[in-house]
């Protein structure tokens, strides 16, 4: 998907949220427990539910993953339901030496379809350029997260600088705004102001509205750029909004009251 | 496997050799593709070609993970196989938040049995010590890689002092040398020396002798400890040294020579 394309689902939607689905076989509804494929019938009730109201879908890789071959299968179904207007992120924070990453590149762009995948910057420029060789596919990197350990390498400095802005400045070398986000965490919306002015085109993930605790008007208002730049993630306060027979309704109901603010956020601050 | 499983194994084999099985179902020989499952042949062959020069396996995940759900049956497959006796690592890079480093954790340390899971620090603690949780299971810390891109953040310094540093240093806070190596790359053996010196109980994943092109001498001379403390990977040399229906014999030829010199480096050093 190109960002072009990604900018007019937004403008049509109305919404700059993104659904993770972080399907936790522990946590979805009991009933569901005697499906064939659970966690794929979970996303699929999950993403017919909310698609009208989010513009991307973004699978959390390790919770498929920790299933074994098994949970790679739903993943796969899951990667194939979501309509194709929709961008999808694999989440999985992937990035090893050049050969390497051109093998997770096929993993998450191949053998799925993905749009995109989240990359971590340590191993620099050749662990995350095999990723940009896929037309119309994307690196997230990660650059200021969201969790408690970000403060311990992420603002390691060097004359003033922090680690994450050097990322965000040498990636900026290796990779147009067509080809790269960042993820940009918003439990200090202050951040994102400061960091939108190094980045002044891309695209930001920003993961902790919700369960992390971001407030999603200051994210916006002091994130957004022309083309909106901002896809807002919510996992939990969606998709576990309910345990029981309706929680794909409740989905639907908290993904648009998320849709509804992200529509007067877009009014107010595009 | 604890740490003094891990020098006892090296001493009773006169080894520090850890073969990577970064299995590229294009590279193996053509005779092995009618094969019900090639990839896992493959390994299955080699392993029983070489387990007596090498006291670790490392099965590099992108490989695995570019073929999908097979490709991760492959892999379940391959680290049964293995005998217990020898030291095996996720060849991973993995490292999220918290809820998800957990998950991942139980993906490589529970639904399949690996010992250890390289990671990558940029997260910072919460996506470390998840990890950390599994008894007599390892974290093994991407410090000082052996890539180009190496330079790009981990030689990113604040006061004279490298990012890579501060990863070696802040997380032997985290954890014991019981429980935590480092990824620390070849291709300078004068880094190893110097890094010796800032850990020096912690055990090193060293990759980056043979197709890298580091010196095995050197390294083994300024990186060796009282417990030897290496752990030296070839990947491509050994698994890759023919690509004929004689591919395990040459790779056991291959492995045995790397051990003869890891026997003398032993005498020389220990």
């Amino acid at each position: 998907m190109t960002r072009q394309q990604l900018f007019n689902q937004i403008q049509l939607k109305k919404s700059y949220l993104c659904i993770g689905l972080d399907t936790d076989i522990n946590k979805i509804p009991k009933h569901l427990l005697g499906e064939e494929d659970p966690v794929f019938e979970f996303n699929k009730q999950i993403i017919d539910a909310t698609k009208e109201y989010c513009v991307a879908y973004k699978p959390n890789i390790a919770f498929y993953e920790s299933l074994g071959a098994v949970g790679w299968e739903s993943l796969q179904k899951t990667i194939e339901y979501i309509p194709k207007d929709i961008f999808t992120i694999a989440d999985a924070k992937r990035g090893d030496i050049g050969n390497t990453s051109k093998l997770y590149a096929r993993a998450f762009f191949e053998t799925m379809n993905f749009d995109s995948i989240t990359v971590a910057p340590y191993m620099g420029e050749d662990s995350i350029t095999p990723f940009l060789e896929f037309k119309n596919k994307w690196v997230i990197l990660l650059a200021h997260t969201s969790n408690k350990g970000s403060k311990d390498f992420q603002l390691f400095h060097q004359n003033e600088k922090p680690l994450y802005q050097e990322v965000i400045e040498k990636s900026q070398q290796w990779a147009s705004a067509d080809e790269l986000m960042f993820v940009v965490g918003a439990t200090r919306a202050d951040k994102i102001g400061e960091i939108r002015n190094l980045a002044s085109d891309n695209f930001f993930l920003v993961p902790g509205v919700g369960a992390q605790g971001g407030d999603l008007r200051e994210v916006s208002k002091l994130g957004m750029n022309n083309q909106c730049g901002l896809l807002v993630n919510s996992s939990r306060g969606v998709i576990y909004a309910s345990d029981k027979e309706n929680f794909a309704e409740k989905a639907r109901n908290e993904s648009q009251k998320l849709q509804q603010q992200m529509s007067e956020y877009l009014e107010m601050y595009l």
